[in-house]
């Protein structure tokens, strides 16, 4: 279920040890089957063996852990959540078609599978991140509504990608919305973000143009003690009922099964990418006590405010000594709890956004909403409509963007991601 | 000379010690003297005891890592490169003068201070850094030109503020540049970071306005065993040259002395601060054989082409087979070395920005240039003036916003960044 994440041992070759290779301090991942020698010797980045040896330290898991890009699923939908993220979307370029499009997906998966291994990308690689380890890079592939009418594919096209309704307090910018194509870019680290991302710009060539482009960041690996407990900019813990790879309906959920419809779509998933600006200067003006009953949990802990610890299911029929419900009716936790959703579940994995101040003068933060679902009528639609009537934090978010994108399952070595769709 | 950093053992509680205190974790930093404990035992954020054992890990050094306030220096110049950094610079707001901006730089100092340890900003903290370390956050605070007049402090404004003269290469934004008050805010955590960019706004209240703000960021520690060999965006190995501090002439090249004029910027030091735009797509064109003539360095090693390691000092007389210059009459490295410059010098601190897409299409992305030196008529000024005129590399950046600030030395306990200038 989770991905096949292999770590290396930190080196903890001092500094008498000179000329510590990068390619022995990611070689060791071999654990997993996977053979970094099957990418040549020639083509690894050479050592700079002229820094001076007082000058290296070791590569410390931030740097030396490694996703694997062969797989059932894509990496990036368990991949624990990334410091850095980069989602991007593309159009085909006029007059590109299926077959373009097959082989800029061979491309793009054979740069995904360099990279995630920590080697260049290619001959004519920027250096952005030569000296780097892997840093848990992960690159993801998805395919947009629009994509199948342009490739000819229209009766591959999934139902489950049929526009998303219509949200009242919907504010989008078509032109940061969709697309035929979408990447999503993690990574622990960001030069090595930005170095893949350029290299997938790269790739595209004269098949696709950039579409849309956005930056996210989460938590630097070690920063917290509680890496379970990730928190947004409004200062709330996030994702606490998020299902867990350990539960028995996780694969159920998140992923189309192996029998699934369309057949291209085994072991995929659905994506909803989301630009939520926050309004934080209203926001930051509520203080704690009145943020707390819009979300209905306890800004220290996340527990809900009818008692207990983050993980404690919130008693939505407690009421206080005035009779009042402990946990306000329109409390976002109320609203988004999947009980009162006919049991609708998603994986949030999002990533934070911060692009400076706006044209109007405030901060232009918010969340970068990722979700990841089986059908997306039975995981974002449903709880969405839902916040979309009662929740009191709509008054401070606006939903800026929406992309709903078809993620293929993970290629097997020798394919490449969408192989079945595009050569079915 | 560099910032005191006390650097707390890793906690190694396994996931059988429950409820890992976050103060416990930081509270350990005691050796250098500052005891947290005189933040107030209420006042530190309460931990998030109802998180799972399970979901405990141990802080590692990048969260707990912490840079003192309180010294000879501010932290932020001689600090390593860190993660994630803001800049941000204030205009004064109509009707402030001394008095208010005394009281201004008195809260910012009181809250840099906090958030250094790794406390709250105060009792409406956002929480968006609760539970996370210091992560080698430092706040770092400067004064503009435009600051003496409008505070009645013109006699105090040291010559060294005049504005810098106008480069060949410039094409800057004024909206972007300069400002009364800056603000550099530099963690190894973008949550922590960005957490400290809003404390210090909201500190701003009534007093300030935010002129412009940007984002950046370097290499995470530990995604590289080169810690000392930074990259930029264009791939090159970017600060070889820099002063260090254990340099006989560090202090006295980046640094005011204590005896210097005037007064109140003894041990200070003045910040150039531009944003630089790579003009990545022409750059990635080249190649990289070209790219390295441009520089006349190695992009591999950083070494000079004239042969070596990446500390070697070029051979700038060197010629090859056809008696050609082996590195080039307009190589980067050649104009901007020091020894071609009369000796200046000044220290690089830089981050990386990337702002998505520009509105021509193109990434905005290239380095957010902070330069250090005790005088910028001897560190930035004689530099850029040789590089306006002949470097190669000019064709590949664009100088976009500049500004100018005279950063104070340290405060003392008890005191604030500025006092001497603003109660003097």
């Amino acid at each position: 279920m989770a991905d096949t994440q292999s770590r290396t041992a930190a080196d903890t070759s001092g500094p008498g040890a000179p000329g510590i290779s990068r390619r022995r301090l990611i070689g060791t991942a071999g654990a997993t089957g996977v053979a970094l020698g099957a990418v040549g010797a020639g083509a690894g980045y050479a050592v700079a063996s002229a820094t001076a040896p007082e000058q290296q330290t070791a590569l410390t898991t931030l740097g030396a852990d490694r996703v694997m890009f062969h797989g059932k699923h894509q990496p990036g939908i368990t991949t624990p959540m990334q410091a850095r993220g980069h989602v991007v979307a593309f159009d085909l370029a006029p007059g590109a078609g299926r077959k373009e499009a097959a082989a800029l997906l061979r491309r793009w998966s054979a740069t995904a599978e360099r990279l995630m291994a920590g080697e260049p990308a290619g001959a004519d690689d920027t250096d952005v991140a030569r000296d780097a380890g892997p840093s848990s890079l992960t690159v993801t592939f998805g395919f947009g509504h629009s994509f199948f009418a342009r490739t000819g594919l229209e009766k591959q096209r999934p139902g489950a990608l049929d526009p998303l309704p219509d949200f009242f307090s919907d504010h989008l910018d078509k032109a940061r919305s969709n697309g035929d194509l979408w990447v999503q870019i993690g990574a622990n680290d960001s030069l090595v973000a930005f170095h893949a991302l350029r290299a997938i710009q790269k790739d595209a060539g004269g098949a696709a143009k950039v579409r849309w482009q956005m930056n996210g960041f989460n938590r630097s690996p070690g920063a917290t003690a509680h890496p379970m407990t990730a928190r947004n900019l409004m200062g709330q813990v996030d994702g606490t009922n998020n299902p867990k790879p350990s539960d028995a309906d996780f694969d159920k959920r998140i992923f189309v099964p192996a029998s699934g419809s369309p057949d291209w779509m085994a072991n995929g998933s659905y994506a909803v990418v989301r630009r939520i600006r926050m309004l934080l200067d209203d926001w930051e003006q509520l203080g704690a006590k009145a943020q707390e009953a819009v979300i209905g949990r306890r800004k220290s802990t996340g527990a809900p405010l009818s008692g207990g610890s983050e993980t404690t299911e919130p008693d939505l029929e407690k009421t206080g000594p005035g009779g009042d419900l402990v946990v306000p009716i329109n409390a976002h936790a109320r609203i988004s709890r999947p009980d009162q959703n006919g049991g609708a579940a998603m994986l949030r994995r999002p990533f934070s956004f911060h692009d400076g101040i706006a044209a109007d003068g405030t901060v232009d933060a918010g969340l970068l909403f990722i979700c990841w679902q089986a059908d997306p009528l039975r995981g974002f639609v449903p709880v969405q409509r839902k916040l979309d009537r009662g929740d009191a934090l709509s008054e401070f978010i606006r939903h800026e963007s929406s992309g709903l994108f078809a993620v293929p399952g993970g290629a097997q070595k020798g394919g490449y991601v969408g192989q079945e769709l595009l050569e079915g």
